[in-house]
């Protein structure tokens, strides 16, 4: 028997995708109690967290089971990640050993991991999630890793769906917003992916010099075509937004220049207007945390078009369809 | 329907607080099994806790329900708490969005906020607590605000109610200790408020400067007066302790130099002698944590006159009463 | 009635210490469902926690209970620990009160804490979880203080049945190894006290300089005599060895320089060849977290004669056996 992760969207088939999306929406409606009696999550953080850990909690706690939360480096030991290493530093415990032993605990594991830097070739891998994966016996989920965060893509498509009626053709652009820091491009991908797995058509709005990895529009490609969707790249903000049924806004750092922060912050500020200040009726979608009145504005966030707050709830409801597939009782 | 918060003691009225009172005697004689199944309460600390988050964790659990506990900064995202800003320093996630997620999440909200400074007329509005209950669409429990800490004052108008007989019209001292910091008044403005709610006769003892902010004693003599008991306010220790059934021993900063370190202790400096080392016959009484031998004894603390360890259980049952009230099956 | 505590397994007779390894194994058979319903288990950490904290969490989860988890000094208050002084220093919260408060919330309590130094005379009392016993009217549960790790003593004797059949009269080699740094005693004064248990012949084997505390030598010896087994010292690695059935891999520090960590160092550093590097067929134990390719190599640990996960499993059955014990409903 193979055990199942949980790690990129695109690594299942689209019907099994279609399957948690059809379960989410059931269990949102209240159609399905219990089975995850009995049944533990481990939770690691390496990074903060507010949605992901409250969801999957709560998601646990509703159908029966429990979620440990575990912080490498504060209330747990500092993890070394890297295989093969003489452990003579600073790191306590190695991932490997971390895995193994959560495996003989709980029924699944799941860990979030950013990138650490400074070198894209080797943080591209995402080798942290990757090992984890590889070293626990157990389902691993994806709580947001260098390069996706397929729980957030989830919440993104049962949201997509629920606003949108059926998505397919349907325009989604992904539009980049100045912040002031580099931020991680697994939400960008992850929401591109989700988009693709609905046959939208999507375009992808940035300056230059913020082109997402080649390897995830690749993925993102990939998908929407097999999808009966497409892909679009513009660096023109207003023309890109134009008709749009769904606007995605996400700052992310430039994969060019990743590791080098200096140069990174001179190619972003110039962009500050890269800003949502009026969607139109498109429907403005965020993952949170959002820089409010820098990202989006108040009055966008609050205002009668955003989906930020029903994609946040559906983390859960998304969280609670995975759980249930992975190691429900009846899984 | 209007979700219903708990803020101040004063804010619900002297009826719904008797009741509260009344249930929480019944669930402390087992009388209340469950009620909170598949219930959550998201719990939000922005500064430590010992009792509180016990308390409250053991409450939802012993009725079947879970708390969450996020920490802001720490594990989760760190907050930005003012509204209307541009969002480009270093809070990470705005309250209205941490309020509004949690809200789609769990069934109540509670929060702890002690005051920040430097302004104690900007932090006499309590606006932490406030906006989180203007944010969220379910109901918020304070777990101890700026101005505020109404867990407490329940679990002291239990405790005196259970070792008094009827407390109304017995003397009551809050008697300000030194402490080598300087201190929030919220317990000390709550527990007179709770000793007003159960109509005794109120002594308040302090040094000079040490005076309750105004719409505190305001709050604190109306309540008296509504319900039969007197608020008086002395500066002579002894004289006030004099014929005391209970003494509330509790140590807060002068909130006339209030953001001015060095004034407020230059002007604590002299009253180390305000110090409880013998209390007589009266039930001597504290929050907790207590400085010992320097708010309070040893041989006090752990002598046959102390209710500070009841104080602390009926913290427990006055919060499950306060939860089966705002979200039991019942409720 | 008095209330029984667990902070050394050999202040449990044998008889009662083989009745919880008999329902350790029942209960990792599952054969024992239920049991700790409405149940609480307040855990403190003064120290990091892998396993201590998921197997605890877990175990409670399994059978219906729940485990608090605190930290002072992170989200809880500072502890002070020692009675009867002045609380005016940066201690918030004393050791008293915690155990006494945390007795009315919870069935249990269960503390972490580490050696804190520098003097090895005081730290040898193991005053804190001594407090924490004497000051909580609830069973007290020792995760690993300066003494004793006796969960892990537990623990590991269940594994050394399970893969030994009779351990009696076999050869169990509790060996040093060098480490980056100078850890505590309690494990391995805790697995020589469980292989003592066993009635095992005991080798311990390390550096000149590195022998145990006098005391724990002494209770090691007794209870292997009362149980039928031996205890030997050894400074020749190799020798030690030699027809080894279990050899207990673990790295401690040297208590004659105890607090004066640069002369240890400096006693530690010729022997880095205390090092795992080949088990033949004895089989391998060790407490976890380990230092890969420091206390021992990646292929004895990824190899077939590792123990190490066993071990961390059996944590858990090991505690769950001991919370049924203590305040199981059958208890």
């Amino acid at each position: 028997m193979t055990k199942r992760d949980f790690i990129g969207m695109e690594e299942w088939s689209p019907q099994e995708v279609d399957r948690l999306l059809d379960l989410a929406a059931r269990v949102k409606a209240g159609g399905v109690a219990g089975g995850l009696e009995r049944k533990v999550l481990a939770m690691v953080f390496l990074d903060p967290s507010l949605r992901t850990r409250s969801s999957f909690e709560t998601a646990m706690f509703l159908h029966g089971g429990h979620a440990l939360v575990l912080e490498p480096g504060k209330g747990s030991w500092t993890l070394e990640t890297e295989p093969g290493v003489v452990m003579d530093g600073t790191g306590v415990e190695h991932l490997i050993d971390a895995a193994r032993v959560l495996g003989r605990y709980a029924d699944a594991l799941a860990v979030r991991s950013f990138p650490k830097g400074p070198d894209w070739n080797v943080e591209r891998d995402d080798r942290i999630i990757r090992n984890f994966a590889k070293y626990c016996d157990k389902p691993v989920i994806n709580l947001e890793s260098v390069r996706r965060h397929p729980c957030q893509g989830l919440a993104d498509a049962l949201t997509l769906k629920e606003k949108l009626g059926n998505p397919a053709g349907k325009k989604f652009v992904l539009q980049w917003a100045w912040h002031p820091k580099a931020l991680p491009t697994a939400v960008p991908a992850s929401a591109a992916l989700a988009a693709a797995h609905l046959g939208m058509d999507i375009t992808i709005a940035h300056p230059p010099g913020y082109d997402l990895d080649p390897a995830d529009m690749k993925a993102i490609q990939s998908l929407a075509v097999l999808r009966g969707g497409s892909v679009a790249v513009s660096q023109n903000r207003a023309a890109a937004l134009r008709g749009a049924d769904a606007v995605y806004v996400k700052s992310w750092g430039a994969v060019s220049r990743f590791g080098r922060p200096d140069e990174e912050r001179e190619l972003r500020a110039p962009h500050r207007d890269w800003r949502m200040t009026d969607p139109g009726t498109s429907l403005v979608m965020h993952c949170l945390p959002v820089r409010r009145n820098v990202e989006i504005d108040d009055a966008v966030l609050d205002g009668p078009y955003s989906a930020v707050y029903d994609q946040a709830e559906n983390r859960l409801h998304a969280q609670r369809a995975l759980l249930l597939t992975l190691i429900g009782k009846s899984a």
